[in-house]
């Protein structure tokens, strides 16, 4: 029990797996803890055994080098596990539970936590509101692409499946619960879809396409999702999306072949920072393209959900106004036509718990929306790599064998 | 065009197809009509030839003479049709429209059209606030269970279908964009289901099924509908809920069966003030048990939301409480479990575009939920009867052979 | 610091000052303490040199016996203190803040904790959802009206003051954060009031004057308390209230001399169960009177809001319905004015915070809307007397000396 | 009646008072007016004599020359008046009733305006959604600072005052209802300012003066405005808020200095797109100014609400960019915060009516704290001028002397 093996950070487009210590009730000092945070006793906390950790594109981020990540960080803020010991705070979460860890580290006990502002915790970062597992900036809190993990203050943050032998069944599903599937469906909720809507989501990786699922489950009428990959774009088709692909330019025109005007009730951002252009632009970054382009498309009166992460330090942005997280945004546009936007984190406890039900009924099918693929931890380095060329995949970790693969 | 048939209410337990006038833009004296609203003039109208027109639930409080319907009240409120006609003030409705018509008669003038609350009109009904067609105390409107109807503020209440060839198609599941829908989804809203939601829905005739299709629209995680009519039972289940029957006594065990716990998120009531009891109760009236049992199987915080009919005057009531209204409802218990509850019609104008564009991309198809079965205007008559015993069916009456049957 | 003095209740009429055991971090055997609560471990508690604890109204229903109270019982929901210990379990609370504890009791972990809804904690409470402290059926945590009391999972509950020295200025103000000015407040929050609203309270004790602060606050246009006793009336004019005294009949009438129109946009019952009849009505109990007049006087599509109490069990109410809470409402009346309504404890974190600011800025006085009058811990027995008669004040305990009286 | 006497715009910096038509129940052809929109039948109208109408902020734009406005564009948006003819299809407005005219023209027939966005109307203006009376690109309508000023779809969108007399008492202030105190409103709203928020309003023009009125009507403990213009700064504090002068720096020390910490909860730009910037760059206009420097001071989690116009065409805008209204806007950072905006038009039906009940109540005295001036319609053209040179006043055109001035 005195091991644990976990994928970290080395360097611009290198991950590996190391050897690194089993956690205990306490954050030490490593890669990217804030000094602040370095001895932080949690007897509030709960160690893991992991059962299911995913890469996520924000991971890619880092991993791309485009961000201050210091090496040796450890990744992994997806995770589901089994509750191996609990500190001597806990009082209703128990050994052998099952169960989901929302990505967003969260107190319970500040302003915003009660506000189920679980995105932008006060007490968990020293540096800003807001942590998160294996993530630059976002309080050192270490990651979970691991066989074990700490999580802190677990009777809050630790989402229980009520039946561990049921949960088994649809693990991978459950395991979009930490932060894709919420991600994507506070996406088209910020974006006010509803029954009826049409809907535009730009990007289909694993955000984009749990946004799709996410708007089928409130009953849009139409999912439309725009990428650069077709190989995405066929993932998207195979749970009945419609899709545009916008190296053939503006997705405007082909929105109206789709749907006899050009125009949507709600646009959803699954891109984020790294956007590239539409069209014959397509092969560079252009980074205020996917939100130019939601405004133009979204109909008079909409809702852009901006789920895609921007940033405020970006090192390899095209310019400076990006290297601060600066865009140029066609603001006149968006105001003449009365948008609304929501940007941030996802504050995953505002969601998890209802989506859980719906997977655990039968109701919707994640994994295979996002086509979950399980690896082992080992296999991490090469799963970074596949999905960074575009694979139409979402490698899930499987650091424990719990997951039994075919 | 000057003849018009139309279904009449004669008393208790008869309606018959009467001949009766071709509508003019002008609301004449006859069964029902306010004095206050007699020769008002209706240049913002538009005259529908009937496509389809409903036999509704709240028909039949009438027709078994459970209120003060006047005999020669020509019924229905449940209105498709195309526009023939339209008054000098009609500016963007036009002659060969397809379009549907919210059974709430709205002026879109007044502080409550306003503010969206389309069910309580101010200027339509010199009696109360809300009007409606071919209704008791409901302003006098001429009902639409004939060949021919005039609808009032025609630009403000006529919803349009996009494409008529398309709508005929589908002109079934359109019909039930003029009530049932409708109200079926504003319970489920007002009952706050969304994704992963348990549901509990009190009577399953065409309100309750099409609550139980709203709540699936919604991404309920489990739709549980409540009957004593086994036939209604089967078409619940046909579509995907599960059902219990209450002649078997109190819902909450059967709940506890279904769930694995004896509460619900949510609770709707589509049964209204005619209300038997549960289990050996079940064969007389007891209009205050589906409030106080989904005020126990509710889980606390819920909401109920009340689309079953109560009314002021109820000269059948079982007791003087119920004739003029009241109902001995557990107030403690909802209060204790913090309890909310949203009586009142729904405001159809609220949902219905939405749900249209639902039905039009096939996301939903609620006509095969309420088994919606076209009959001739002449069969009405024996639709109502049949209906009123019990049947399964909704029945959607057919004045001018839209409709194609097989 | 091992002796404490607190308010018991001994039996109907009769409460008296005890002498009782100081706190530890455990829930102990006592009156009213469930068994499985008895021994409870409460290392996230802190204990309280009691700054101020308020007499409230609901207390006088236990005194009065019309509960299932138990003898013994230490009361005292509405406690302000300073902190003197935390377990080992509290992490941002420190000794020496001087803190508001809202009256509901909540873990900040199970489900409705998570949503917002803390006056339905699943955690601590075994009998029901939700807690409170020296209140039958209320999980048996130990009344505040005492010179020491301990407060569970005191991060998540306590509200912090941010100035100890700005608090001790404002004190009686911020005494009323932890019960009825949020509880006031909800009511008129649920009840829908606005800029320009008219309100009408059914009530005007400190319940019934903080709801009106409430509804000046959110700007209403006008705010009229309608009360059976003078007294109270007198006080609510004090603050730009309109008054209308329901001895001389249905309020209606008057509300429509004060305002030219006989119904108001929004309606709060601040009465409860021990409701009395209006006009020649008003020497007896009629537990409806409340709820149906509020049908009567809101106009169509508006809202109730009831933090007034409604029980389950009610040994002495008027009939057999209301012994088990039923009471007869105009549900039918309700229905056709499309009314909501919300029950329910004030979830008061929902609310402490904002309204403590507004306090601290001097936007509003609650203590002086209230009567608040401090007297000290041994004369508790006569406030309550006092109180109970109609006494226009509110009475706040001063158990430690911290308040000043002139 | 057949003359009519109103203020035209004759090119940059110019306003003349012109003889003009008298109108009629038609939309002619005139400056701005969209081919398409000439000729169009307003049997729905009414004509008012006017009673008071306003110099908007949003006119100097047009009048700076920074916009596309058409040479000979009769002004005014801002308008009160008295029906003296109302059209065909008028069922509920009367001759001599006083009125408030929503500056957005709005149908009252389309899908937005039964949202209750009446600022995106779809009827009105052939070339987008929205449509205002005497404003580029809003459609044509004729501009309403004249004698007499034709009003369409009168029953939907004027907003009768209930006593004509008692309107006259406080004509000042209700013809704030027209545009600003609306607008103002709506941008606190947009904020989610509540009772307890702290609230910085960018700019105390008679827009953010306003926005300070409503940010005090919902109960914000601190209103903070920043502003270039002392005087405007002074007349902000002669109601009570706080004040910044921006021209010192960024607002955010200054901020510290009032509240103790760097932050609001909620932020309103009430400048738009001529902003200046902070400090030593106070003195040339740097557009996204005010947008970033409100990411920067606003509590994570918070919200923008954006009354301050933005527009698609700005000819001389300070760089290509600004141009076609596009702002180099720091969105990383709006997203590390989970910031949410807010854009367009005000839609002053959602809010007009409860402002007047509560201005009759008098609850509020928005007049004074915008300074509201009346001065004659000759004088208009000497208004513009001294407005745009920074007067903290808010002129009101007085064109058929109803106000009585002392």
């Amino acid at each position: 029990m005195s091991t644990n093996r976990a994928v970290a950070y080395r360097g611009p487009g290198v991950v590996e797996v190391i050897d690194t210590a089993y956690p205990e009730f306490e954050l030490k000092d490593g890669p990217g803890v804030h000094p602040a945070n370095v001895g932080r006793q949690v007897r509030h906390g709960a160690i893991l055994r992991t059962v299911a950790t995913n890469i996520c594109g924000s991971d890619q981020h880092m991993v791309r080098g485009r961000t201050t990540a210091p090496q040796g960080l450890v990744l992994g803020h997806e995770i589901t596990g089994e509750v191996v010991e609990v500190g001597p705070d806990v009082e209703f979460i128990r050994v052998g539970d099952i169960v989901s860890v929302p990505f967003n580290i969260a107190c319970g006990r500040c302003r915003n936590c009660k506000e189920g502002k679980t995105g932008i915790c006060l007490n968990v970062n020293p540096d800003r509101p807001g942590g998160a597992y294996g993530y630059v900036d976002m309080g050192g809190w270490v990651g979970g692409q691991a066989e074990y993990v700490l999580v802190p203050y677990a009777d809050r943050n630790l989402l229980r499946f009520p039946d561990a032998d049921q949960a088994m069944e649809k693990i991978l599903d459950l395991a979009m619960l930490s932060d894709i599937f919420p991600t994507g469906f506070h996406g088209v909720v910020t974006a006010a879809v509803g029954p009826g809507s049409t809907v535009y989501i730009a990007g289909a990786g694993p955000v984009g396409l749990a946004a799709a699922v996410g708007a089928q489950l409130l009953g849009a009428a139409a999912v439309i999702l725009g990428e650069l990959n077709e190989a995405r774009l066929a993932q998207a088709r195979s749970f009945g999306c419609e899709t545009i692909d916008v190296t053939q330019g503006d997705p405007k025109d082909q929105i109206e072949q789709i749907l006899g005007v050009p125009e949507v009730d709600a646009g959803v951002d699954a891109v984020g920072f790294e956007a590239r252009g539409h069209g014959s632009e397509a092969s560079h970054e252009a980074p205020a393209t996917v939100l130019n382009s939601l405004m133009d498309i979204t109909a008079a009166g909409g809702a852009l959900g901006i789920p895609g992460l921007y940033v405020t330090g970006n090192p390899g942005g095209v310019d400076e106004a990006a290297k601060v997280g600066s865009l140029s945004l066609r603001l006149g546009l968006g105001w003449a036509k009365s948008l609304s936007f929501t940007t941030g984190q996802c504050p995953v406890m505002k969601y998890n718990r209802q989506l859980m039900t719906a997977i655990l009924h039968d109701e919707v099918h994640i994994a295979k929306a996002v086509n979950a693929t399980p690896v082992s931890l080992e296999e991490a380095p090469q799963g970074y790599a596949v999905f960074d060329q575009g694979a139409a995949r979402n490698y899930v970790l499987n650091p424990n064998g719990y997951i039994k693969t075919a």
